[in-house]
């Protein structure tokens, strides 16, 4: 993701957002407004803690530097959705944590495989290296979706409050294990990386210095801290003003603006014919937010007394399995071309469709 | 297909049903003769339908070839289910749809498979080529179950009506654009095409002047269009004097009728030791109900009144997957044996079974 | 298995838990101790079936000797699951086959993986033939699964008990024919097998004469009888005390004293390097008792007019599909490492959590 507001100009037209924010916020200028700078606010903001962690990784080493591109990856997105645990949108944080991983899984890989087919024909990679990335997405999905599935009973009862939180609980403690565990295969093991959790992108020169890059870190996820707490305070009157479902907000919207620069960089990389590093940002995003944001938000919703569960309902979980059905497929053939892009997408809209209708 | 009826003789004989029809229909006899005999003329009309077409290709040039076999592979079945959605019979056309796939996926390659395996042992070939479509099988079976797994609610309650008129209509879309691009996908694409939306038979002279084969197009067309009204204005009596369900007729009686010159074809294919040509018969021809079919019957059901929605029931969705699932493993390996068919039957049979005894 | 208690030492030592269990029988010891003690006294008792069955196997010559395998090879967990049908606990028997698969494709193939992984790296192995037997063990657990999706409907009633009977009986009926087809295949094939019904571990001289292994068999089958009659009797009091529900006993602890030999015999050959015969063992065990074991109980508890039927629960089911989607995965690209054997055992640890909090 390194130089990615360098390459991709326009994005950075978009920190005039924030100076709207503050104004907005300052002024108490209408929710939807503030709503809408906060959003676009968040786009290059997301890709800058992105960029000043990876600049920081040239500083610490390998090994450090891996660690911190897997803790802070998500950073913007465990932010926002740490705010929304502390306002008490627990519907809109579980809708978003689905929502990122269909968006990488479809959207980001769908528009990578597109584009980069378009160009390029039939693209080629390593068949073994994707079907042992895909192997650990499918498994982090079934730890997320197995306790749903017990939860909701097909007589259509619920399990008890007590059961579903010692579950909850039990599950994000293995799942956390097994993402340390991941972290540790990944570092330890020879390049190229056999595992998405550690993304390897083409090495280069640091640009900043240690000490900018602390500083830009310091003060972009400052600053994420208080647009999310903008866009958190505006959801309610968004909806009621807009329509939309707190649902909807959380598995489309919440997720595109935190990808928009992991998306844009995912793309690059197809277009020029790198589709396994876009294949890796991909399936990488959605495991750091299946292994590690959800089970690390469980653990900190307690702090709330919020407390947040890993039980998803049905069209999440809908949506999670056939996204990673199709993630699977597409990368396990070692060979991708426009038209699975297009289905990538395809499934995207056919879902989106679904939920823009849901009541 | 071409060449089909002069290959295998005894479908000819079928065509006697259809003057048998026709005394049946003039001197009105019981519903059950009409019924049965109407069912025995299907199955050769269905096959002369699809030759007639393959003809023409020839004069076409393989791009329209192609489009034209795209569109009136499964002619036969689009003309019954048109007549079924006129008369009202929704759950008959629903379940015809679920039998066409399973019924191609399981028995038309089950047979296939398990007769060539047991003539020439395992059967290889191109797993790169066959992973590809059975990449688009599971998408397309993705796109048709996402809306009925969201209309039935783990609770059991159903979505309003109007959500799940949207919901399809939104969907048939997207699966309509899919099918074209695949097409496109299919028509540009270097020789051996890799999507199984055009089947690539092997190339022969034509058999028939271009007006010979229009000639028996149109009549085969309109042949069919009538048996069609014959069948589905008996298929009331039928079931009160069987005691079988609109669900059960629907699901294993049509879909047979209307694939036996698929079936034939497919299994003469994998006894020529051309295994990977009946994978093509039986994938292209569930892609093409999944992702033509089916969204165009959803737009014809519009101009009806009686409106079909892509809400499937839970022993339609149970079938999809389990086939899809069953039939993408056999053929992502890359070689069949004789006990891969076997198993493929054994799960049609299953179905079968359960379908049988469900009330 | 062959040789197991000679190279496992410690096991023979549980065969004092037999004159243990004489002994609380004769004394009317407290049911738990019963229980205990029957439990620790079955762990080498399976084993020795297993032994016995391969040393027999040396004189009837290879296929008779793959016959006896494939019969036997789960004679203990057979035994067990007729007494506990006779006593009426068919949601103990029920829970014992699912728990029975899941066990050996997670903890078996988990800690074969994990252990051989950590020595060994990456092991690889035949893909192709790894793929045959995950498609296999996928059709097996259709079949399985088939029915009991069938029978909750979505709207959370159930079919009529007449209607799940005929159709447990039908699918069990399919399910043998296809066992015995699948046998038939591995027994004709060629060396290697390409199936793993017929597991083929490394050949070696019998260590015990005809007459010797046939006195073990039937005492040690005797032996199993009669502990598996105390177990079973103890099982209400067990429930009582404990707090464990007959679900969880029947998932959870049956399974595991049932195939601990098997464990440790797969887990041997992986830190040998042959995780090829671990995979065998682990799939060769599931695809039995999914395909042998499960529908001869469904026949045989006709004869005990404890009507056994194959709908299962919705937990077993999610943890059926889970387990065989992983170790499908798992086995079919052609290599291991220790951190799939993690993901193997973290699913299954999951699944236990869920399992223990289930009310």
């Amino acid at each position: 993701m390194r130089n990615i507001l360098r390459k991709i100009k326009p994005l950075n037209y978009l920190l005039l957002a924030f100076p709207a924010a503050a104004l907005g916020s300052l002024l108490h200028a209408s929710p939807i407004f503030n709503f809408v700078v906060a959003c676009l606010g968040l786009i290059p903001l997301a890709g800058l803690i992105g960029e000043s962690t990876e600049e920081l990784a040239f500083y610490t080493g390998p090994k450090i530097g891996g660690l911190l591109n897997a803790t802070l990856g998500n950073a913007a997105e465990l932010i926002i959705t740490i705010v929304a645990i502390k306002a008490g949108l627990l519907d809109l944080v579980k809708a978003s944590i689905t929502g990122s991983i269909i968006g990488n899984l479809l959207l980001v890989l769908g528009f990578s495989v597109l584009l980069g087919g378009l160009k390029h024909g039939t693209q080629r990679f390593s068949r073994v290296h994707a079907a042992t990335n895909a192997t650990m997405l499918v498994l982090a999905v079934i730890a997320l979706t197995v306790p749903s599935l017990f939860n909701h009973t097909l007589t259509g009862a619920q399990l008890p409050t007590r059961t579903t939180e010692a579950i909850s609980l039990g599950v994000a403690g293995v799942m956390i294990v097994l993402y340390v565990l991941g972290l540790l295969f990944s570092l330890r093991a020879a390049r190229p990386a056999p595992s998405a959790l550690v993304v390897d992108l083409p090495a280069e020169q640091p640009q900043w210095s240690m000490r900018t890059a602390l500083i830009v870190l310091a003060v972009t996820t400052a600053a994420v801290v208080w647009l999310s707490e903008v866009l958190v305070s505006a959801v309610d009157a968004v909806m009621a003003a807009s329509g939309l479902s707190e649902f909807f907000l959380g598995i489309i919207l919440i997720p595109i603006i935190g990808n928009v620069a992991e998306h844009l960089v995912a793309v690059q990389m197809a277009m020029k014919n790198k589709v396994e590093l876009s294949l890796e940002i991909a399936l990488g995003s959605s495991l750091q937010i299946a292994l590690f944001v959800a089970p690390v938000l469980v653990f900190i919703s307690l702090a709330f007394g919020n407390y947040l569960n890993l039980m998803f309902n049905q069209f999440e979980l809908v949506a999670l399995v056939a996204a990673v059905i199709v993630a699977a497929l597409v990368s396990s053939d070692g060979e991708t071309n426009w038209l699975e892009g297009a289905e990538l997408i395809a499934v995207y809209i056919i879902l989106g469709v679904a939920f823009f209708f849901l009541p």
